[in-house]
């Protein structure tokens, strides 16, 4: 049977839509190693980078081989999928390559948000274990549970959750509180970098190296998102019904715009609330505000008008620096404060949408615009506590499924004294005793130690 | 009524193209941050990447606000939108979210051309106040009388002056001159940085800090260039009825190609040009040269001949090197030579459109290829005088209404002492006087000084 | 005649699809310029920045006036193209505005590959010769060979060699192999740097000064690679007239996910490869491993299947591992191994393909999924030897092709003495003897020499 014109047009104009889409979120990977980059001491620069790059490439290779199956297995098994490893069966009629390629890049970002909580002491080849585990099944599991129609807490099962499931749209929880949650545990077992508090618990700055690779980052994953939220509709050719002129073309649209007014009012509200506290204006702070609401509205950007992404922008703003102010007292050391970030604005966002959902945009963004279905919506707009139940359970089994998965892991490599490195490796820095030199080579001539043994060496007054 | 599906076809198509296009012209904010903080001293790096988030993030709120609502609000004030303010009644027949997002990133990139223009020596709350006065309400009301289809000088205007209108495609005098002239008045008032010329009136060098962003920016902004020019037809769907296979994708596509050629253009002839004045083969004198070309071309990329956007290169280039040489003798000090740049190859692209438009593609940009409707067009192409005159007061127009309120703005910060740092402050520089430290921490320890009052009780030699 | 709706749409979504693709290849001239900057030291960051600049700035016009027409001129020539010279007569039937684009961003392409070969050592003026004589002529008679459906090798003919053509579907060859053959003369003629191997043919390692740029080059073109590989099918709305819902969208999705994988095996490769040889893990091994990847696949990557991109990736990693030692111990001294990477791994890359291409692949690249129609493959696959042989030649005569064009041009320039800098000039670094100072000031004050007669002066020790 040859298809029709109107199925090849509408083939064609979705699959531009999320491949590009899926092009910018793979930008994101970029803009993560630049801002963990610019955010670490000189030292550890090479180290932190290759972990960006090594998320990507053993990414692809896991996500292909089992990550996807997991997730998106087309089954009747609520917790995991169970079928399309390496690509099998891959593509029918509900997924094609482009929607393979879209997921792979949303799921090597995961260890990303990770690779900043460890940052400046943590071994490589330990590195190199959890983030293949995290996001090839920890990730994915979670993903099953909220994006796969076989979920049991997805929003676009059949027989959902409270009648409702729990809308994280483009992932505050399943992507941004996953990568958070695995880092603080891994940030809390290894323990505070070398000197970053005093004898008596003060905390002494630890400045990353070059800001101009912070702001880089942070635009970056600014231009990243617009895929990232945007694109999580897969299809733009929608038509809503019961409109003249609608459809998803608006929806996405309107999102692009909830996820900058989001992401602006939390960096402006960081601007002076910051200026207030420290009385100066700090760049690098506005620069985490913004990336704190871009990770709140994350899970509600398709369903909440933009007046109320505003609203989601200021608390998180608030959210990021109180929490900043707690970890800091209680000598929690998260070098990218990716747990703040990513963890406290991610489970925000989650409350957040179901507080403020629209019943009219979540009526678009799950039931193609179709007016005749009743789901609940935003407590705060009248709609019920089924959504709202069913986002705080998000939190909590994220929570635990991410706790009892990771944590065991990094305790694990932990008792067996491969997870960080020596005192002496973290002073030397990562770059000089495990990535054979430093990344910056600024002098004309060649005078640093290539080798971890030179430089020992040379620094050796015993 | 429930709409067709060529509707929902035509309405995905052209989303898409805006909504990637909007994309394209946001990473030029990137582009100026890294440009900016490449082409200054690296004490004041992060000051002017500061400016730049803060350009999009207050630009976002202020847009939203009121910004869109002057612009594009649907009125028959042919001076000012009246509606639409936060967003009120969009979505509507004539404006979707996407055209809202399009234009966002448009209003956003006004200040950061300006803020190249004062860099290095401005207190940061002064380019808070105008730079949001600048986006938020002068730079909208040009765009109103331009682009908006009630604009008294809008060439889609039903009724336009002089039966023709101004045609600024994607803007050389809307956003170009406008940012330009506003930093020209600021750089006028703040006067030349500290040891800019010596007692002689000599210019001393003063090189920026890294010429590495400086390229980085530069390909940037071309990349985001290919959303701001021929991203400016908003849709790609309009077929020209006279024609068997032609329509905005063919224009589209032959705006890239001219947007290229004069940037390459002007680029080449910057690097000969430059290489006879000053005797070597300059990298950062090409880099301005391509942006020079950029500039002047964005004013008739959409109506002109590829061989015409040669020319149009060719001259933009000499316009900024003779510049240039006269702005150093008047002792003028503009760090990124914005105002010669945006300002002088700005005015010769809105001259340059009204001697080299072609009346076949003015057609196609104007009136949708329908080749009944009779319009001015270009002095050189035949077209008469019209065209030309509506571009000499496009011109006149953007020099009066900036000066005369963006002239004030800055005298009277000026005169209240709020508009400059001290010129301790300019020694030290913005970052560590202003921004709670440098945007560079090189060396493996701390050792920086942490704040300003550290910084001058180390220098203190009294 | 008036065109059809449908015609409208087919022309929309293509040329939509087409330059968004040409934009992100054109991204990758700002990913090569990254890259090499941060792989040679920092006294030569602004000439090889200004080179990649050079390339598109130059390349634009030479492809303007006549590269284009070399290439895709519409001819009854197989070794030649001779018309639409200065886009005369385009946009037509076959060629609209937006396939010039896409082909001129892969033109500009080629000779930065080059200019990574001769780094560091020479003259600016002679790198302007061969830059435009390869960019111009060498590279385009080559793609007209393969590409132009009346060259001779082109697997698009309606007569190819041997039934089938070479295919080359990105330019594994056509792009890779013809910028490193260049580059191979090139360093070859030119010899090593100064100081790169001692007296006893030992080499001393000089490592590039900035770590971060490389891995920002290598995310950026990966980014760039998803225009390069899937944007060359050029129109996506082409459905296969024997699927039920398959057209050009699923193999342009497998094309990027091939692409991805390819690279990705390569990077792991190299990273556990180089862990056992040299005893660290390397990032920027990594990240040429990924860039040889890429380099592989380009050539196959819309004809072969997921797994076999895994096998592509794996044995290029060690292409340009075993390369690397070669040319090493036979002191060939390339500063960004671009003659091994995109040399040995574009050759590799072509060899592959004749081997794993699949029949239903090929048809659907090559025949719009007409099924009846019947072609040779991958030897592997069952598909003969007339692929492989097509392969075959397409290597050899680039091969030569490169070699008798190029190689005279540098031997010439050499035997002028107007290819290498000084060894003083070299040692002194070319940004401070042909470009007006370093790339980089990041002292607070001007204390660097501003011309190389300074420079000379203060070295002056006799």
């Amino acid at each position: 049977m040859e298809m029709s014109w109107e199925q090849s047009v509408t083939y064609s104009i979705n699959t531009v839509y999320l491949l590009f889409s899926a092009y910018l979120v793979f930008v994101m990977q970029l803009g993560f190693a630049m801002l963990c980059a610019g955010s670490v001491r000189a030292k550890n620069a090479m180290n932190i980078m290759l972990t960006n790059v090594v998320d990507a490439v053993v990414g692809s290779i896991s996500y292909y081989l089992f990550g996807f199956a997991f997730a998106f297995g087309d089954t009747s098994n609520p917790f995991i999928g169970t079928n399309f490893f390496a690509l099998k069966d891959v593509p029918n009629t509900s997924f094609d390559y482009s929607f393979f390629l879209y997921q792979w890049a949303f799921a090597i970002a995961v260890a990303g948000i990770t690779s900043g909580s460890i940052a400046e002491r943590t071994q490589f080849s330990a590195y190199l274990v959890f983030s293949f585990f995290l996001s090839g099944f920890v990730y994915p599991v979670v993903a099953h549970w909220v994006w796969s129609s076989s979920g049991w807490l997805s929003a676009s099962s059949t027989n959902p959750l409270f009648a409702s499931g729990a809308i994280d749209f483009a992932g505050s929880g399943v992507v941004h509180m996953v990568g958070a949650v695995a880092g603080f545990w891994g940030a809390l077992i290894e323990g505070p970098r070398v000197g970053r508090f005093d004898a008596f618990g003060k905390p002494v700055p630890m400045r990353g190296h070059n800001a101009t690779l912070v702001v880089l980052g942070t635009f970056l994953l600014w231009f990243g998102w617009f895929g990232f939220n945007p694109g999580s509709f897969d299809k733009i050719l929608v038509a809503y019904p019961s409109t003249t002129n609608q459809g998803n073309w608006t929806a996405i649209g309107r999102t692009a715009v909830t996820t900058t007014l989001a992401g602006s009012t939390a960096g402006i509200v960081t601007l002076f609330g910051r200026r207030l506290l420290v009385g100066h204006w700090d760049a690098l702070d506005v620069c985490n505000g913004v990336l704190g609401g871009f990770v709140a509205i994350t899970s509600g950007c398709a369903v909440v008008e933009p007046w109320a992404a505003i609203v989601c922008g200021f608390f998180s703003a608030w959210v990021l620096i109180g929490l900043n102010i707690v970890v800091t007292k209680l000598n929690f050391d998260d070098p990218l404060e990716a747990t703040q970030l990513h963890g406290g604005c991610g489970a925000w966002g989650l409350i957040f949408t179901g507080l403020f959902a629209k019943e009219e945009f979540v009526i678009q963004a799950y039931e193609a615009g179709d007016t005749s279905v009743v789901r609940p919506y935003g407590l705060f707009m009248g709609g019920g506590w089924g959504l709202l139940g069913c986002q705080v359970i998000e939190l909590l089994v994220i929570l635990g499924w991410v706790s009892v998965t990771m944590g065991p892991i990094f305790y694990a490599q932990h008792r067996l004294g491969i997870l960080r490195i020596s005192t002496e490796e973290e002073i030397a820095g990562l770059d000089i005793s495990s990535h054979g030199g430093y990344a910056y080579n600024t002098h004309q001539e060649e005078n640093q130690p290539r080798f971890y043994a030179d430089y020992m060496r040379m620094h050796d007054h015993s």
